[in-house]
């Protein structure tokens, strides 16, 4: 009998379609893409490229976008540290799943805390968790301001917003980092092509 | 701005590439096959047979099993009424997440309330929901009593136990039902032909 977490009685049940089988089927390997960054730093801008590169190559990704996720999963959650730290978690462990199942699963969210982002790292096996950095300037992000969540949290109106009132804890060794080059930021294109490279050259776009 | 259950400045962002997109490059149709029933009523024995079936002609499912979830997931939910109703709600944003990835995802849980699962129904648009009634009679699961759930319920042991001591609600217009004919219980390859026909008939194995 197995006690798991809160729950006891529960048992671990292995399908014989496994997760090598899925890889061959779609001739690549199921990877976590984690983009992390402040808001306005091109998270979203960056999944969608990566998205439509790979898929121009054939292959299957999917995004798990943090704010869209708060519609569904995680809309009995709110900002409190405790939610914050729940909504990655669970956000990790969706991203795990589309890994087993054989897909380049690109997350995007703020996800500021580093022990948050570590512990879903420690989720994925044999090192299919690659952290990308957005590592855009404050300033920059608040001039683009593009939802105007800067400006509200400046005039006090949102509390605890990452960057203004709330730390964002950069990663110490994260396997990609997007910045400027002499003070202009890759285009989308290029940014893209850096993940995509990456993935290449890791074996992740074949079987 | 918008407000979202527990928190506001939440915005919803489409990626370019979509659903539709993601069907064309697997030939299929994305879609829920949710199995219920009561413990020890093949339902995993149904996931892995309609999974491998469905492997050999080329196509791309994943099983997300409820005891396996718990494991990850859920694994800081126990079996309150409470817990089991969000339980079955987290899979259920799951198995929409899979579905609009281009899956067919193959939900495997006792989920012994209507309410529940007609929750997860509501949330997959098009009639994308295809409820598997595995209806066998409780006398056949206690006998099996794969994992000895059963005895120790007797026993007991375990409270609030599916069809001993809290009730299993059976579905009132499910897609699929599988049932014994003349009191003998289909092969697995038979109930799994049963699905996958239905898949197929329904245009789910193409795009």
């Amino acid at each position: 009998m197995a006690t798991v977490g809160n729950s006891t009685n529960i048992f671990w049940q292995e399908s014989p379609i496994g997760r090598l089988e899925r890889q061959k089927l779609l001739n690549q390997k199921g990877c976590v893409v984690w983009i992390t960054g402040l808001s306005g730093s091109g998270k979203s801008t960056l999944a969608f490229s990566v998205n439509k590169e790979l898929y121009s190559r054939g292959k299957l990704s999917y995004i798990l976008d943090g704010d869209n996720l708060r519609h569904g999963l995680n809309k009995n959650l709110c900002f409190s540290a405790e939610d914050r730290t729940e909504n990655i978690r669970r956000v990790g462990e969706v991203a795990k799943l589309f890994a087993d199942a054989g897909l380049i699963c690109i997350a995007s969210l703020i996800s500021p805390y580093r022990k948050d982002r570590d512990a879903c790292r420690a989720m994925l096996p044999d090192s299919n968790f690659i952290e990308v950095f957005m590592n855009m300037p404050l300033e920059l992000c608040e001039a683009r301001d593009p939802k105007g969540l800067y400006k509200l949290a400046r005039a006090g109106k949102i509390k605890g917003f990452t960057g203004i009132d709330d730390p964002y804890e950069p990663p110490l060794n994260c396997e990609i980092e997007i910045k400027q080059k002499d003070g202009v930021c890759p285009t989308p294109n290029a940014m893209a092509g850096q993940v995509v490279s990456y993935l290449e050259e890791e074996g992740y776009l074949h079987f």
